[in-house]
């Protein structure tokens, strides 16, 4: 048997500009599903066309956490004593900031269950190094703790389902990593309508009786959209981030309220974007998109400095500016679906199932 | 700015051989993080030097649903008494073997929150051209519904998130859709000790106090696994699979248990593993991959034969194979990261660790 | 140390009453918070006030299971196969009704992880008597399996998850047990503002906005509702049910809409309402409360009569009505504290934090 | 029709003495399933037997939560950058401690949905007194935030999901209020085959596969173990807990270890147990049966002192107490169920079960 060719080619599309704090995108996704860069196009226009997306992302930084196991549960007082006392944070705090100078120590928590311990370090300002530390970092945290600890522990893990890791977990929503980013736009009524086809009455509705009461009786978290991990992973896949994050980062509030004056007041909120544009894995194609994305007339990316913080800022704003691209093209995604499926309804309406009781 | 290129291309590795009921697969996963490929190998070998690995998939079918709204609470009970006539349900079966010969249907349900119901319809047997007949075969089994009901209702979506759908619900996993796949395995001690540097009891308490213990502390949902995502990410990017599946795909429970003469038995279940291997959205690379990957000795893939039934009879043995081959792969990943985390951890704990306790 | 009395005591209280399918009912809570009483008799009141509650009830029956474990992963297709033989089915079911003429088997399902397979059996029409067969049946029902089992297995635990427990668990509201209940209402905008001094709007604005947005964002399962256990609890308590199932008899949605007069359309529906009005555990006191709650012009209850069948009817009946009951006293209680809610914030607004700006 | 009596009687049942942390305790269970108490004492015995249970508490404080909304998204930032002011937490500090000495503010925390932000504030030490201020301490907080706050906003609500609430939230389980208790001890084997009737290995076995994989697959969150709900619902009755807060508090995750001489090492972890043994709730009868089980030969229960902060310091320390003792009870009705599972499996088996095969 001949041996397979070496890449797999994904389409691209690109889509029309979207209106993002006042900057305007085109939107690269990667999908071989041609009818999707229609459909966002089309979301993307009515954002546009509506005055453009308002978008606020707030950076919770990132968690390292490892489970250790105590020898007998009645150390676990003075365990939990020796983590919180301030001079081991301040060790702590050194070591983080030690390992990059980008880096500092938010909090660290414990869970507990039987003797077994998990600790949970919130870091701040995650750099564009970071993932190449992490193990080294986490590992050296633990040796801080057990250098002066008054009893001995065995490390299990130095990998926990409450980092941000590839499982998808409550703890991502609760205790959110990366960016907790929200889009919102008030679309008028009347260009709701020419677009879309729907009032903002029928999409507030269908909003609220798919995607909440739906959600809610079916279970989801995090699950209060139509079809987030859509937009994401089509993005995700253009711009050469961690596709194996998209079950924790693709969870998604869509909101919808009506204005007084009758317009649609729509939000996407998605609390856990991990989100790297300086990944050293992308491609070089996924690498030459990232910087079609964000460079414009007032940015360039990848960031051209000598100095190892300045540039780490550049990075972590392109981060911060991806992030809210993302959750925009996310509201784009659902508004286009929604009405589609609205319209779809409202027409089949119509055309056949109101006449079924008829003679 | 000129316009960026037109295809994103992501690296194909092809790791080891993995056998999986009695017939080796090399697999080919699309990744940019060339790591991976060598632990999947590693796994791979692992699992072919101990037998291979023994899979066994159970087809769920596929589920469509619908939300409907009646005019009031009252009518409820009528309408739920029209929903269990089995004159009701042979009309709705005949109109879904009308529209395909390969399926038929399996059951209906309901889910009520004040007078909107969910209706969700099992489909057995899903064929290859599923995908595109589902919107018009809903809307025509709700028409039928509605034709011979006591009151009337309005439709207000023909998707809802019981559906096999793209956000990630917990219906999924206590009502799953696609295949069941289960993969085990004995693992001797002495090859998992050669080749893994850790013992079965090691590799057991750590998949315990991390995958269980420590998922349900961080209140995952199907996440009982280290890092089930990364796998089928690469491997269905490779396959051409929907990649916004991978958040409802990726539920995992990993189990192990030591058997009488110590040797790891390990186990990999997947509840709603959603695959289609004839989907025509596959780029021709990944179509050439799905041949490489499915093509053996005894089978061909993509069939050649006149007749549909044959046809689709093929495709539903050749997604049964790829979701026993995706399930073992994961578990093949488990195996090299598990056994990764515990050996560092082993190690730090003889390099550093330890010592911080002594003078 | 002298011993301590032989009894606890707890005030009981009699609320207002409520009109529920036209019957009017005094609801007896027993709780030591005196407050509790006058809150939901205001609610209780309001219901009535506005023509009184439409309440529907489904009976999804009772559900057993047990986890059996197979000898080895190659031969779960066989016994999958075995499961869902029709001979197997009709064997099952003749020993069902056997067990009890009011019983029926409603349907089998299994679930699997490993070579571990959870076997759930459906029970249509529950009776009073339940209780005391079911580990008895579930055993027999075992044998019955294992009898003409091609391949053997080994019977792990009469009970799992799967089954109505006292562990809250996801599978009760996606394959809920026991009733089903909704109950509704619409509430004139005046007389919601004269009584509960809100609004409709404000109303349903904060129900939108704490019992979903919010219960989102906080991972609730089933806790769309502002604070059910509390009804149900004292309730449960004064009626002699099991207080043990109340992590899931208490999952709730509460949903709301305006009307086209701009009135309040509310309901509560409870996916798993599992109730015993002829529990033997009750005490005589909770058992006269059962009589003053369930009997009225039409029905007495207890029943008098000889025929177990007639006997089982009447009982059926009673759990229905009760079940609908303690979702119509949610709803009174939800109304009660969520207006009340909407007012203190409305009052504080008045009073102090509006003037937060000026200076 | 005649009112009904003014009071629900429940028959207490007082178990055999449990030994917990070196002092032993009489447990008064309210109930009226008189084989629980049975069940309990047997299981109270055994711990006792092995030495008694060592328990650890952790205490979490108390959460309060409100939430606000912005008039709109732009604010987002800047509002989020005065919460996280540290004057305003200096302030926000004052307010608490002011409200009571025993109080302090440990942290404030908020989550974002569009332009909806949920408060979340952390207290340290809560005191007996707590439940009467908290609605008038939280209004005060918010007070303080607006006063000094560039951006104005309004009040929703001062009672969100995210506070320890009645209804159950995976957030008490990842963001736990009251004490999170673990409770361990480690059964002589033979002293479990006597007592129980069953091995170690068979008790480990079981707990795995039902308090894990099968709580796992049917989704429940913090529902590892048996029957926690259980001894808790009757433990609280008797000693005039919030029964409100069964469904938050009966979160339990129930582990398992054999050590190295084939014992039984099992423990029982609980997040979130709210408990309040000097709560004005509690009835005459109910105080008495707190007095019953809190006093010993050191500790005199209610305390007799005419400080404010030295009263307050002993009813936290009895809460403690009280929330170990919680555990311990809970552990003793887990491994006198699962005992009881797996002998009457196993006496099964014998009986009958293995006949199956034979012809």
């Amino acid at each position: 048997m001949t041996h397979p060719s070496p890449a797999t080619t994904i389409p691209i599309g690109i889509t029309e500009n979207i209106l993002v704090n006042g900057i305007a995108s085109m939107i690269p996704l990667s999908t071989t599903e041609g009818a999707l860069i229609a459909s966002f196009s089309r979301g993307n226009k009515l954002l546009t066309q509506s005055g453009g997306v308002v978008s606020c992302a707030i950076d919770n930084g990132y968690t390292l956490s490892a489970v250790i196991s105590l020898s007998n549960l009645e150390e676990l007082d003075q365990f939990q004593t020796h983590l919180s006392q301030p001079s081991l944070f301040e060790s702590l705090s050194l070591a983080v900031s030690d390992s990059n100078p980008s880096l500092c120590l938010g909090d660290v928590e414990s869970y507990i269950v039987a003797q077994n311990v998990s600790v949970v370090f919130r870091l701040r300002h995650r750099t564009s190094s970071f993932k190449h530390i992490q193990s080294k970092l986490i590992t050296n945290l633990l040796k801080i703790i057990k250098k002066s600890s008054p009893v001995s522990f065995t490390l299990l893990s130095i990998q926990t389902p409450f980092s941000s890791s590839s499982s998808p977990s409550v703890s991502n929503i609760v205790k959110p990593s990366g960016f907790t980013v929200s889009s919102d736009v008030v679309i008028p009524a009347q260009l709701l309508q020419t677009v879309m086809h729907v009032s903002p009455q029928t999409f507030l509705s269908l909003n609220q009786k798919k995607n909440y009461l739906g959600s809610s009786l079916a279970c989801t978290l995090g699950g209060n959209n139509a079809h987030a991990s859509n937009a994401l992973s089509a993005l995700f896949l253009a711009c050469g981030q961690d596709m194996s994050l998209i079950p924790t980062c693709s969870a998604c509030f869509l909101t919808t309220e009506l204005t007084d004056s009758g317009d649609l007041h729509v939000s996407c909120t998605m609390p856990s974007l991990l989100v790297d544009v300086s990944s050293p894995l992308a491609s070089s194609v996924q690498k030459s998109l990232i910087t079609f994305l964000l460079s414009d007339e007032k940015n360039v990316f990848p960031p051209t400095t000598d100095s190892e913080m300045q540039e780490d800022e550049v990075i972590k704003n392109a981060n911060k500016r991806f992030a809210m691209i993302a959750a925009s093209v996310v509201l784009a995604g659902e508004l286009s679906l929604i009405s589609s499926l609205a319209q779809g309804t409202l027409m089949d309406a119509h055309n056949a199932l109101n006449r079924g009781k008829s003679p």
